[in-house]
């Protein structure tokens, strides 16, 4: 919650650097003030860090030129992707120029018959399934906004369907990207697996734009599933639901996606996505395989409901109803800032072993109740990730101050159980602090892979690594 | 197949070093002649460079105590498991101290509510399925030899099960390492999911020692399935043998293992094992689901198979006969040798994209048969990785000559179809040349960050990196 701060400029050196780069690309270089606060971070509490300037490469050649012209004068850049990182990860702390990546959105290939493609980072997950989707193919990933596929490397994106697919770093093969001197590399082959050298594909992916600028993707595709199957069952309480996920997870079934909502959030969803949803605990499931394949999935997750008191189950196989449901999901965020219209949306990101989960949940409902909070929970559960949506009024310094402790505490209890501070947010500006709380010493050895990769700090300066 | 040069020595370091740690650790320094030359790698064609002593660490405060006293001395450290590798992974190239890590062979927890378990890196794969299988758990990654766990984690090991259950960057969620300059860090807490800063884990992993040394890994665990059918299958020629490979994996039959035996290695299977299969190309298959779900793959593949002209499709749900099938499959190697009784087997390891696989065997064969090599085949073809053993008499400097002659356009070959020189042998000292030839200025890279991490080169120097 603490604000980033501005952090010293180096004038002299972006100043010169975009006057290179008004040589080089003209008119290109924007540095009107509304364009300039667009790429700064505007959609969370963080507070706006505008660029010194806005440049959209179009090619691989491009986007090298620019950062050699920037490391010569030692003037930062920060990758874009659509923006809709929720941790500061495109701020301006220390001034630059921001390269919004989103004209370099062209498919470049799809190799059917390996189930992988080559995509620019520029393209969005949705335009690529639509681009995909005569082929019979899918890229599962699914964050919920409709980010770009490079902001999605760059962050180690997971989102609904992790459950069974993985996260990004599970699903990229490959990535072509410049480095801080403006160097073009290719981490790897498009070979399924390879024991070559040290794995720079997985360095990449999460290091929030501050190692390399991504500039090509092979991902992995999946055949569309012959069946999918939606479902959903209500609980008595959260902690009946979270059992019910434990168990699901310990017997192996393969469901694509199992989500929380807790009462708040389905009475939030209910108003905003005008449904009738029990307003209970709710899980919504997704089971991907053969048709005889759901349907037992869907069995055995239907005794295991039942098993904890689960009540209203019901499955479907329509696509249309299917549909609804997950829309209801993916507009959660919006549904619950309804529930307090005007307040800021918070948002925590712990991910806890799967065993932790009941507990967590339970604990941190006891504490909103205690604080006062209207804060709605969702989580992606199957992987022991949920989110508190905190409803805060930024004016009010008394709440913000409460709000910030009570994201410490959250943190720290998630970490005392063996998780993390950040499933799938990434640590951009906002988790800084709490970086070093959760991995300690090793903190230090990314510091040193950031000064031999980046010894002048021009990518992304002011992100992921503590001071 | 060019043999490692001695790298210079740093003989006042490496005294220096040894007097401490006699001085610390007593006795259990051993530096006599057999043990060091165990201790070098003696298993391939690469010649042995034995190191100046072994020791045996029984707990990560023991290897940071060692580690802390090599760095002081700038003394090579050089980590070993049970030296299964190929590649010349654990030579002493430049001299130093080896560490032995089999006495730290203790499965620490196992989180069955949270399929996750921790071990030390001495636990062999074998052991910790023998530990899980009470439980109904198991580790999938089989390599074929019974590894070390640390071994694997260290060289992204993969192996049979692969192309359902991933290699180890896919299932280790966090390691315990000490780092060059005696430092012990931990690389990720234990959840499924973390977008906490850069992925130290997949660096280590795959890193073969240059970068830490490994003490302590949590890995992922799978239930064991409800069932487990497996088959095999003859075809007519190598290549309609892969042509069903590739169909299989684009209808995405969630195959555990499919793996091809060319006729040659069919025949010596049959007489090492004592089997009577059809000497033609052969496809060995494990499925693994519910019952319905191994039928169902199962039928599916047999459809697919009979499409390609296989013939004599047999499966079979007994896990006796199963365990027969594998063992001849382990037993590959050691049959293979017997074709040529005192030959030296050389053993490439390229992986293409499953749609090059039939025209890169197919290309490999021909060649094969024009430099007059006697050369079985199997390979681990669901990933596009397959393995050729040269059957060479290394004291013939012609036929060694040809046989790095082949090597070279093997892996060249592989590299120009978008293939590794490397599916899971990892680089060592034997493909150091190729590593820049398949990956170019990454490699400037990885250099970087080996000398940001191990600014003295202790840790296993003369591996991985080209010079």
């Amino acid at each position: 919650m603490v604000q980033p701060v501005d952090l010293p400029r180096n004038e002299a050196g972006i100043s010169a650097a975009l006057g290179e780069l008004r040589q080089q690309f003209g008119a290109r270089v924007q540095s009107g003030r509304a364009i300039r606060e667009q790429h700064g971070h505007t959609t969370t509490w963080i507070r706006n860090q505008p660029p010194d300037a806005v440049l959209f490469p179009q090619t691989t050649d491009e986007v090298a030129q620019i950062l050699r012209i920037c490391a010569n004068h030692k003037a930062p850049v920060i990758p874009f992707g659509v923006g809709t990182s929720l941790e500061g990860h495109v701020n301006a702390a220390a001034g630059g120029i921001c390269l919004n990546m989103s004209e370099m959105n062209r498919v470049l290939a799809v190799h059917a018959e390996d189930l992988d493609c080559v995509v620019q980072p520029g393209v969005t997950r949705e335009d690529l399934n639509t681009h995909l989707r005569d082929q019979g193919l899918f890229f599962p990933i699914d964050p919920g906004a409709n980010a770009t596929l490079g902001g999605m490397a760059a962050t180690r994106a997971s989102g609904t369907n992790a459950v069974r697919y993985g996260t990004m770093k599970d699903n990229v093969i490959a990535l072509e990207a410049v480095m801080a001197d403006g160097a073009v590399i290719r981490t790897a082959q498009r070979a399924r697996k390879s024991a070559a050298g040290y794995d720079l594909t997985r360095l990449l992916i999460g290091s929030e734009g501050t190692l390399g600028i991504i500039t090509e993707i092979t991902l992995r595709l999946h055949g569309i599933p012959g069946a999918i199957m939606s479902a959903r069952c209500s609980f008595p309480t959260v902690d009946a639901a979270c059992q019910a996920v434990m168990t699901t997870i310990q017997y192996g079934i393969p469901v694509a996606r199992i989500e929380l909502l807790d009462a708040l959030q389905v009475r939030a969803c209910n108003a905003y996505s005008k449904l009738d949803l029990p307003e209970a605990p709710l899980l919504l499931l997704e089971f991907h395989g053969s048709d005889a394949g759901v349907a037992e999935q869907s069995e055995t997750f239907a005794e295991i409901a039942e098993e904890f008191g689960g009540s209203g189950f019901q499955a479907t196989a329509s696509p249309e109803e299917r549909a609804a449901l997950w829309r209801a999901r993916h507009d959660a965020y919006w549904a619950a800032l309804q529930l307090r219209p005007g307040a800021r949306g918070l948002s925590t990101d712990v991910c806890v072993p799967v065993s932790q989960l009941a507990a967590c949940v339970a604990a941190t409902q006891e504490r909103l109740q205690k604080d006062g909070f209207v804060a709605p929970i969702v989580g992606h559960v199957g992987d022991g990730n949920f989110h508190t949506l905190l409803l805060i009024d930024a004016d009010n310094p008394e709440e913000v101050a409460r709000a910030d402790a009570f994201i410490g505490w959250l943190n720290d209890l998630a970490i005392s159980m063996g998780g993390t501070c950040t499933g799938e947010h990434g640590i951009g500006q906002g988790k800084r602090p709490y970086l070093e709380r959760e991995l300690g010493s090793a903190t230090r050895y990314m510091k040193a892979i950031k000064a031999a990769l980046d010894p002048d700090n021009i990518l992304n300066p002011g992100k992921v690594l503590p001071d």
